[in-house]
């Protein structure tokens, strides 16, 4: 069946038009309403098949990794979901019934997590299939959590379990059974809960993405300090260490690994049971992992409170 | 060169986020100031090397193009431009001299058209080099000309001159020389003053990218109208009529070509004169070019009056 934009658009894309602002996707633009005393938070992130996600995987999951990782994004900032735009570059053996059931995907994450679509783009693409997300959000004016505001002496928390994502990855490559792990890779969980909750509570915050100490390390660059982590602090999931065992090796293949969306962040000493009380109230899983101290860079050490010798902080783009 | 995404952000791109609101491509998101009183116009295109442009083509074309055709969105729906994110998929051949060209070429038209990188996303590619740019724009509450205002009795206008893009296309595949009509298609030039002077006065309007008559059409299609063009009035250049000549059958071509980023609007007949006024005012010329009847669909009327067979309205995405 040949796909065209226009029936498309209006069949499989319209329906999650919800809001207002997209003008039910008839016109070339989305007008959004300021909401008084808010700023707008704006991400972009692309998936591409063959890179961020397996051409094969379900269309489903495919649209959920694409617009959660977005949603990561503003999960760490303390940020409240609007909508999105969402670019579409399809190869030809994308069809219709492809589209629909990435469409349905995309409208369970949108009822999940109260946001709508509000425009987009599609063209083919003699290339690999390839989405790109912009997403928006409100954040009450002055309070977004950004990078920029660790200070010596704050603690540093993460989020959930680190490593699940990348465990998932070499288990599919390996061609491993590891439901756990590999469902963690296929659908992260944007903290969105816990991200508003940690708004006034953190110092800085972002999601992980990069890897643990990759992504601690750019707010150390960006907040100029430096982050310890303890390796015996990193929350692994039980079905992590199974794959990797519990040791040092496994904290630092699980704090470079990626891909992990979860939060981490810093917050004053004095703050730490508001922290966990919020991690509780979010329903998620909060942990105290390192400490803030003058200087530069991120340094993962072991139970000597000795810097483990890190080889590659995370991943690399190019 | 290797190329470091990191180094490349703060060496090539973060000297473009001269808005505060960009953090200094800091942090995982840009902060929108609310503009009192207006709202947010948001729109998104992709362009991807040998579906949109040449992979040859001069860098800093490719980056004026990628953004200029968001700019003609935000113009025609009387915009002014605040900034843009960006995402580069970015195949192995691509240098860091490339890109730091591909800068100049942003850096360029943020000077011209007054706004600023917010952020974006760089990701390797084993693809054609694919560009996302999402760009962003403050119209005043209320006064942003959409696509469904076209009323029967209104006229319909274009600004410029049409289908020089498709003859500068032609020109390239050809191999021939039409240097002026080469730069239509490379360069496009963004109606914004255009834009800002029609709100009030035009009663729909979009940017010509499809082609005319299918412009035009998505047009008629959302307001509920039928829109008839007389091809003895469609504007096109002494370069065109050079390469296609000036008859019916180049007026089809032209209106059928795409990539004009021109302004198609209607317009009540009431407003005519404060219409071509307001052309004269932005610099742009502007030409009646038909009318609007009750009715569906779009029409090409030769010199009596009959609708012209068009087999093909306008460019497809698939």
């Amino acid at each position: 069946m040949p796909l065209s934009e226009f029936d498309l658009i209006a069949d499989v894309f319209a329906p999650l038009a919800t809001s207002r602002a997209a003008l039910g996707l008839t016109d070339d633009v989305a007008l959004l309403p300021l909401r008084k005393g808010h700023e707008l938070v704006l991400t972009t992130d692309a998936l591409i098949a063959g890179v961020d996600f397996f051409a094969s995987d379900l269309p489903a999951a495919i649209a959920r990794k694409a617009l959660r990782v977005n949603l990561s994004d503003l999960a760490a900032k303390g940020a409240e979901p609007f909508g999105y735009l969402l670019t579409l570059a399809l190869p030809k053996n994308i069809t219709a019934a492809w589209l629909k059931a990435f469409a349905r995907g995309l409208a369970a994450d949108q009822r999940e997590f109260g946001l709508a679509l509000l425009g987009g783009d599609m063209s083919g693409m003699p290339g690999p299939l390839t989405i790109s997300v912009t997403a928006l959000g409100y954040v009450p004016q002055g309070e977004a959590i950004l990078r920029r505001g660790a200070k010596a002496g704050d603690l540093v928390f993460v989020s959930g379990t680190v490593g699940d994502s990348g465990g998932g990855l070499e288990a599919l490559r390996q061609k491993r059974r590891a439901a756990a792990l590999i469902a963690r890779y296929r659908i992260p969980q944007p903290r969105l809960g816990l991200g508003r909750k940690l708004r006034g509570l953190a110092s800085a915050a972002l999601d992980v993405s990069d890897g643990l100490l990759a992504d601690l390390g750019h707010i150390a660059d960006v907040s100029k300090v430096h982050i310890a982590v303890e390796a015996a602090r990193v929350p692994l999931s039980p079905a992590l260490c199974k794959a990797w065992g519990r040791g040092d090796d496994a904290v630092l293949r699980a704090a470079t690994a990626g891909d992990d969306y979860e939060i981490a962040f810093t917050a004053p000493r004095a703050g730490r049971a508001k922290v966990l009380a919020a991690g509780l109230a979010a329903g998620t899983k909060v942990t105290e992992i390192g400490f803030v101290m003058h200087g530069r860079g991120v340094a993962l050490l072991d139970a000597a409170g000795k810097p483990m010798r890190v080889d590659r902080a995370g991943w690399r783009h190019f």
